[in-house]
C-alpha cells in the first residue's frame, strides 16, 4: 500500500486559511479522486478556526480505485458532501440514517476533515456519488450540501406537492429550495428583506413573493404549510407564524449558536411542528442527484479558483453576503 | 322553542370562581345534559380571571334532544372535550382538524365557554361522544382533555409500539401518557424529579423509572424516540438532549406563556422535531375512548363535590401540587 501525498487547504486558529499537505494510504474500499470543484458553505466559516481541511461539497474525477471498489472506475465523476462515515451496523445506520450513525456521532461536537479543499481527496466508495450526466461538475458541487439539504427537509418530513411551502432568504440554501419545491409541484412563496431578488426568484419557480422588511404584517392571503427558514437569524415570529397553517411546520436549516426560541402558547396551540433536517443519508442523496438532473435544477454559482488567494476571496465575499447564490471552486486546470 | 335555565361556575376579574345562571336555546342539532362529571385541568387556571364557564373535560346524561339529533337519546351518557364547534367545510375541517378549523380559530385567543362546572349544558350532537360500557363517567371525565391531549401526541405523529417513549413528569397529563404508550407496545422510560412515584410510575406501565433531580447526567442506555414532557416548566436540556434519539421527537405539551427555547445547533444537526400537540379532532378522540375501553386505561382521580366550595377547594389543591392525579368535580346526587 503506496501512500497518496496530495494538497490541502485548512483552517487555523488565527481563522487563516492555510495551505499544508497531508498522506494518506488508498484502502480496498477506497477511491482516489482529484478534485476539480468545491462548494462553499456557510458552515466553513465556523470551521476556518479549526485544524481542518475544509469543504464538504466535493466534486472531482477518480483517478485509483481500491482492490475492493465495485462501482467506481478510473475517469468517474464523483462527489460527496457531509456524511464521510458510517458504521452500517447501528439502530440508526440499519434504518438508512446513517447520517446520524450513533457510532460516529456527526451530529456531536467532534470535527473532522471535510476534504474538498484540496488537489486530491480519498474517501470510501459507500460515501460517494455518481455525478448524473446533463449536471456538470461546477454545478454538482453545491448540490453535495445546499441543495441535499433542502432535498432533505422537502422529500424527509411529508411535503407533499399540493402544499404551499414558504421560502424565507434567498441564498445558497434558498435558491435551491424554491427551485426544488417548485419542480415537486408546491406553491412557493419567497420571503426577502427586499424587492431586490423578486425576478430572480420568480425565475427561479416562486409564484409569489414578499418584501419583509417594515412589513407590519404579511398579508399572504392562504397561509403556507411548509416555512423554509434559510436565513442565518431567526424570523420575526409575531410576522411569520399568523401565516402558517395550523399543524404547520417550520425547518430552521441554518446551522447557528444560541437557542431556537419560538411562543411556546402558539406552537402548542396551533399544532405546529419545528422539523431540525440536516444534510440526507445516501438514499435521499441519490434521490436529490437524480431529481436535480430530472428537472434542470441548478444552483446559481459563482466561480473562485481553487488556490489559497481563490479561497481567500470567496470567504471574504461570502462573509460580506456578496455571493450570488453560491461560491465554487474551481481547481486550476478542471 | 322554549329556553333552558341552568346553574353555571365562571371565572371572575378577580380569580375567585362565582356561580351564577344562564339560559340557553335548544337548536334542532343541539343536546341538553346534565353534567355528573367534570374534570379539572390546568388550562382552568389560566382562564379563571375571565367571565367564561369553566371546565372542559364533560360527561353528563342527555335530559333532552333537538329536532335533528340522530345518534344520541335521553339517558345516553356523553362527554365532550375542549372542540365544542367547527364550520366543517374549511380546509381543516375537511381534512379531519376540526381542532384547527380556521373560521372558528380556537387555537386563537378568543375564549368561550367551556361549560362543564355547570349543572347542565347545551352542546351540538356532533361535538359530543358516546362513554363507552365499562368507562366509568369519573374516570371519562379526564379523558375528555387530558387523555385526548397524549394519545394524540401518541397517535398523530408516528410513535410506533417498536419506540422507545420517555414521558416527564407524572401528573393529570403524565400519568396518562405512561399508561396509553404502555399499553401501545412502547417501552416507556419515566422521568420524574424526584423518587417518590417511582413505584405508581412502574405500576401505570413504565419500564424504567429515572429522579432527575441534581442528577447531572441522565444514563439511560438506549435514548429515546419521543419525549413527551408534561411539565409546566421546559426541562433542562443539557440533560435531557442527551438521550434523545436523533431523529427524535419533543412533545412539550403543557400550555405555558413566554418562549419554547431549545439550544439551535443540536435540533438542527440531530434532525429533532419539536412537534407541538393540543387535543384531537373528533375521529381521534373516538378511538382514544375506545382504546382506554379495551385496554382499561384509567385515570387516577380525586373527587370533589361539584359545587362552589368543592370548584375552590380542587382548584386550591391543584394549585399547591396536591392532585393525584386529576381532580374531577362530582355533581351532588351523581
Amino acid at each position: 500500500m503506496s501512500s497518496i501525498d496530495f494538497t490541502v487547504y485548512k483552517g487555523s486558529p488565527s481563522g487563516k486559511i492555510v495551505k499544508g499537505s497531508t498522506s494518506k494510504d488508498l484502502r480496498p474500499d477506497e477511491v482516489l479522486l482529484r478534485v476539480t470543484h468545491a462548494g462553499l458553505c456557510g458552515t466553513d466559516l465556523h470551521h476556518r478556526n479549526q485544524d481542518m481541511v475544509l469543504s464538504h461539497e466535493g466534486v472531482g474525477v477518480v483517478e485509483k480505485v481500491g482492490s475492493e471498489v465495485a462501482n467506481y472506475k478510473v475517469g468517474d465523476r464523483a462527489g460527496w458532501g457531509y456524511l464521510h462515515d458510517a458504521c452500517l451496523h447501528c439502530d440508526q445506520c440499519l434504518s438508512g440514517n446513517e447520517i446520524f450513525c450513533t457510532k460516529r456521532a456527526m451530529y456531536g461536537e467532534s470535527d473532522f476533515d471535510q476534504g474538498a479543499f484540496a488537489t486530491h481527496a480519498v474517501w470510501k466508495e459507500a460515501f460517494l456519488f455518481h455525478i448524473p450526466d446533463g449536471v456538470s461538475s461546477a454545478e454538482a458541487a453545491p448540490l453535495m450540501c445546499a441543495g441535499a439539504t433542502v432535498f432533505n427537509a422537502l422529500e424527509l418530513y411529508g411535503v407533499r406537492p399540493t402544499d404551499r411551502v414558504g421560502v424565507v432568504g434567498i441564498g445558497g440554501l434558498g435558491h435551491l429550495a424554491i427551485q426544488f419545491a417548485a419542480k415537486m409541484g408546491c406553491d412557493v412563496v419567497v420571503f426577502s428583506s427586499t424587492d431586490s431578488k423578486r425576478n430572480e426568484a420568480v425565475t427561479l419557480g416562486a409564484k409569489e413573493f414578499y418584501a419583509t422588511r417594515g412589513a407590519r404584517k404579511l398579508d399572504i392571503g392562504r397561509p403556507v404549510n411548509y416555512l423554509i427558514v434559510t436565513t442565518s437569524a431567526s424570523p420575526d415570529w409575531n410576522q411569520y407564524l399568523p401565516i402558517i397553517a395550523p399543524m404547520g411546520t417550520i425547518f430552521p436549516l441554518t446551522v447557528t449558536d444560541g437557542n431556537f426560541s419560538i411562543p411556546h402558547m402558539r406552537l402548542v396551540g396551533k399544532g405546529l411542528r419545528v422539523q431540525g433536517s440536516i444534510c440526507p443519508s445516501r438514499g435521499l442523496h441519490v434521490k436529490m442527484l437524480r431529481f436535480a438532473a430530472l428537472h434542470g435544477i441548478k444552483p446559481v454559482i459563482q466561480t473562485f479558483p481553487l488556490t489559497l488567494e481563490g479561497i481567500e476571496e470567496a470567504i471574504d465575499k461570502l462573509e460580506k453576503g456578496q455571493i450570488r447564490y453560491r461560491g465554487v471552486l474551481v481547481a486550476p486546470g478542471a
